[in-house]
């Protein structure tokens, strides 16, 4: 990551997930950062070298207040300037919500929830960490979309709620990177579909995926660490696959 | 509306509003359809003449479904085959809740309500009324979107919840086409951008927009009827503006 100023810190939201786990495995191997935050729903807290461990829950905007609170002292203490934020927070499934195969599968609490998990906390999130990132110098805010939120893309539909979503967050993702330009122009925001990866989220739709088609979490996590070092300030507000390619929206 | 079967119903949801209201006018004007429901949140119901009135609230799936079943019932008793169905129900303000001018002002409680007003609510609409759409025979179901709904459109930044549900409506509307390209290939499903409409809507917003381009409901209404006429299989899954113009995703 030669891109950021050396000595920064770096922020993973949603630490505790398939990706998110393998992009904080992976900021810690490279020496652009002295501080690494992971931060997630549950599991441990506290600091071990390099890496600090915190919670936080996008779904309640105080605990995203509480989690910048820490980061603003960690900064406060020495930790280093925020150079980069990588939300990796996201929902396709739970036990009772399967994503939709046809329209007359829809449902508003199903909708609703989709939209606040995976559109509305990375919006919240950027509402509180864009003000933390380093100014002036590269700064990267990051958030995973998927490439089936692209309108351009979708030959074969179902997945409403889930699609509709990730729509909404490129939406959004792109109003933080017109803001972001006019404040603080060294500020990139994107959106990142990292590929179809083997976690949680798409174990159960793996079938019929070629096996070189289904990528490790950590083999994810490199490539879009590479293309966030990558980016150019005309990719703000843009979404980008872990090979670089622009998502249409 | 020659592209119709003669004998047919057309039925406009959100009846009430500026355009509902003015379309549903316009259905009136044209000899296409021998009923025309108008279904709002309150106002009057019943029957008169060509017109028949009744109640609908998006938000509230019950309702939406007993809405239907007042169609079903009468076209059992002879209003004629459902033909065309307009959603014209959005929201972009409402008393205490204006649209976002900075990501500083993302609010949970406003983005959800703007969610399920602008995209779960004529998602519930298809759900219910794309299966009383007549079959076989041309038919279209059309929901009103909005041209800052559009990524790719996007130069200015801001109205995040507005935009962000209307670019999720567009892509459950792609959603919908998609399916119902299988199932009733003569069904089309379209979203529509009316042009900037003087309506309650945009009132507060009118500042700024040259009068030639500032809309009578009137005029939108008739605009978008004849888009609506003019519809072929192929611009299934499209949003189109007033002048039949495609609006990218
Ligand atoms: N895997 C793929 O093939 C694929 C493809 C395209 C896009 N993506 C996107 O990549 C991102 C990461 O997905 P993944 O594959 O790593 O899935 P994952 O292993 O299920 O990780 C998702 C993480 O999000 C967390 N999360 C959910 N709701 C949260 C909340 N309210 N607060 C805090 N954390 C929350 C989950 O925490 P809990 O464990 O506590 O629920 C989980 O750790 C998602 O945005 C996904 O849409 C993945
Ligand atoms: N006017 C413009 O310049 C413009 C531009 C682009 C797109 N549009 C779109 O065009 C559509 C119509 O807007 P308009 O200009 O005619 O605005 P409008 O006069 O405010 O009409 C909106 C209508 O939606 C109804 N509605 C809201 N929530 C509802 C619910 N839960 N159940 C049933 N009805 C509900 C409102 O009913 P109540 O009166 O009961 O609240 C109102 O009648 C909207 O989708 C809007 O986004 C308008």
């Amino acid at each position: 990551m030669r891109s950021f100023e050396p000595g920064g810190s770096a922020v993973v939201v949603g630490a505790g997930g398939g990706i998110g786990a393998a992009l904080v495995s992976g900021l810690l191997q490279t020496e652009a950062f002295s501080s690494v935050w992971a931060l997630s729903r549950d599991g441990d807290t506290g600091r071990d070298g390099r890496l600090r461990r915190g919670r936080i829950d996008v779904g309640d905007e105080p605990s995203i207040a509480a989690a910048c609170l820490s980061l603003s002292l960690g900064v406060e203490q020495g930790a280093g300037p925020i150079r980069l934020v990588i939300v990796a927070t996201g929902m396709l499934h739970r036990p009772g919500m399967q994503p939709e195969k046809t329209y007359r599968a829809l449902d508003a609490d199903a909708l609703m929830l989709s939209y606040r998990i995976n559109a509305i906390g990375p919006a919240l999130v950027a509402k509180h960490m864009l003000p933390l990132l380093a100014r002036p110098g590269r700064a990267v805010f990051a958030a995973l979309s998927a490439r089936v939120g692209s309108i351009g893309d979708n030959r074969t539909g179902g997945w409403h709620g889930y699609r509709a979503s990730k729509a909404a967050l490129n939406m959004i993702l792109l109003n933080l990177a017109i803001e972001t330009q006019r404040r603080a122009p060294d500020t990139l925001v994107v959106g990142l579909h990292p590929g179809t990866v083997d976690s949680g989220l798409s174990r159960p739709f793996q079938r019929g995926v070629a096996e070189d088609r289904l990528f490790t979490p950590a083999h994810s996590a490199d490539r879009l660490l590479a293309v966030i070092d990558g980016l150019g300030a005309g990719d703000s507000g843009r979404v980008l696959d872990w090979s670089g390619q622009v998502v249409v929206p």
